[in-house]
């Protein structure tokens, strides 16, 4: 029997080389013959059309393209079948360079030696030791545990925060509504990389930011969303830059992708802009274990990296 | 018996610091009474000006504020009794953050991402896996030895050489004036780390520079100097970033510092100036195990850390 097709529905970005090494496996459609084709057994989808997986009589599991599966239940209709998730080592390494590059660009004072260069003013900054800053990462999944053991190595004290966190070594945990603000009011450079959910949606707004640690002297809070765009509010972020409350974000990120160019984030001088490109899916890596999970549920295998559809990741 | 006292002995900066906290084992001077003082014991210096020390009767050993000892032996008359040179977790985290933190903003271009900033643009820049890159160090003591351990930690490949390197773990070493071609042309980012020693003045030149690997597309080789100024020659720096041999560099020392106001490595666009910065000795941290030396070696225990003379570090 042939191997059911797989269906690739790509919003924003160009499918080819996606559609390239997937048809080293299967079949690739890039949309249903008709909406109710049987011959789709899986999909692989970023932003698909809303509807177009509601029909297909054989689909079998969805597999996402990136790290979070939001762009996916934002579809309604999406039918109940296992949503499997980008679990690759190469993205969480990115994602562990970006978040590893930003804090130690903001604990080493990376912006303020940069204008000083640009004036030529020789003088050394006060430079706090990495044991007296605390990060606190919100979403300890495997992004957030990653980047953890990387900044703990660098002697960076690391608290976690999550729904459910659950035990992370060298990391304190703080769990669900009950302990954020504790989680808060230790943090010094704030790490986002949550899933965004109901529950989650524009959680960094002013009153949150309000909440972090501030101290006299060294330092300042400072705040880095690597995660999704609307788990913020981008005029709290400039509202608390401005009053002080934030010294400086990294943000890559935002409420609409692109940025709009009259957004004041592109040209606030506390601010570091990157273009959702923290950690991005590399087909090259992400396609073969794709197809492997396909075959092995096509013999019988369970899928892994599996989506709780209840709590939305 | 009395301690001997302990000669500080700064040229620089404010010595205040290392007085008051010198002063709560031994008593201290910032001169000595007279060239053949003998009361004084031990000497704690940074650039000292020459033949302070060499006509003390009773100095049993001289103290480095910094990693590197060139500054003491820029004294021709520095007399032969054992120089303990700065190890300190603190030093090698700092020096560690500043590699780590240097090596990624080159590698995740944020160069050029913040130039994009600049202009609103919104474009994701290609990104090479930290598997695809080698980070060579110059120097395997303490710091490059550590930095190579978190690079590794990151994804990167290392290649380490030095003098009479010996084996580092995960690092491919490279020996001696034999080996320094190959370590060159393998290496995509280089830092160097090195002791200056007559060996190794000026020994980062264009002809070096040119040795190091280019790539066609991403990439192009990266200078990161955090070791000592003298070990360049600023003006072959400029022109292998002029003429394309380098792509950008980071340096934190100048063969003259502070780096003056006509060089053109301040207003160089592919250049980061950090004011010799990278790692700070912090007297909190390095005082007290100098007194504990001093009385450990009073009480006939050898001192630790101690300087090869002959090969200068």
């Amino acid at each position: 029997m042939a191997k059911s097709k797989v269906l690739l529905s790509i919003t924003g970005f160009n499918p080819q080389r996606w559609q390239e090494l997937l048809a080293a496996g299967r079949d690739v459609v890039l949309a249903p013959e008709r909406p109710d084709d049987p011959s789709i057994g899986y999909a692989v989808v970023w932003k698909q059309p809303p509807g177009v997986l509601s029909r297909l009589p054989n689909l079998k599991a969805i597999f996402s393209v990136g790290a979070g599966v939001d762009h996916i239940l934002a579809d309604r209709t999406v039918p109940d079948v296992p949503i499997v998730r980008v679990v690759a080592d190469n993205l969480t390494q990115y994602m562990t360079e970006y978040v590893v590059w930003r804090v130690l660009d903001h604990h080493r004072s990376g912006s303020a030696y940069r204008a000083q260069q640009k004036r030529k003013v020789w003088r050394e900054l006060p430079q706090r030791p990495a044991q007296d800053v605390t990060v606190g990462i919100m979403g300890l999944g495997t992004l957030g545990r990653a980047s953890a053991a990387a900044l703990r190595s660098l002697g960076f004290r690391v608290n976690g925060w999550s729904r459910r966190a659950g035990p992370v070594e060298g990391v304190e945990t703080f769990a669900g509504e009950a302990g954020l603000n504790a989680f808060l009011n230790a943090t010094d450079i704030l790490v986002v990389l949550l899933p965004l959910t109901e529950a989650t949606r524009g959680i960094i707004d002013y009153a949150l930011l309000k909440q972090l640690r501030r101290r006299n002297g060294l330092g300042g809070s400072v705040l880095i969303n690597a995660g999704r765009g609307r788990l913020q509010k981008d005029d709290d972020i400039l509202r608390a830059l401005d009053d002080g409350t934030l010294k400086e974000a990294t943000l890559d990120v935002f409420e609409v992708e692109p940025l709009p160019k009259t957004s004041g984030l592109w040209t606030h001088r506390q601010v570091f802009v990157t273009p959702h490109g923290a950690a991005t899916s590399d087909p090259n890596h992400l396609v073969a274990p794709m197809l492997s999970q396909m075959d092995a549920h096509d013999g019988g295998a369970p899928l892994k990296d599996l989506v709780d559809r209840a709590s939305g990741y």
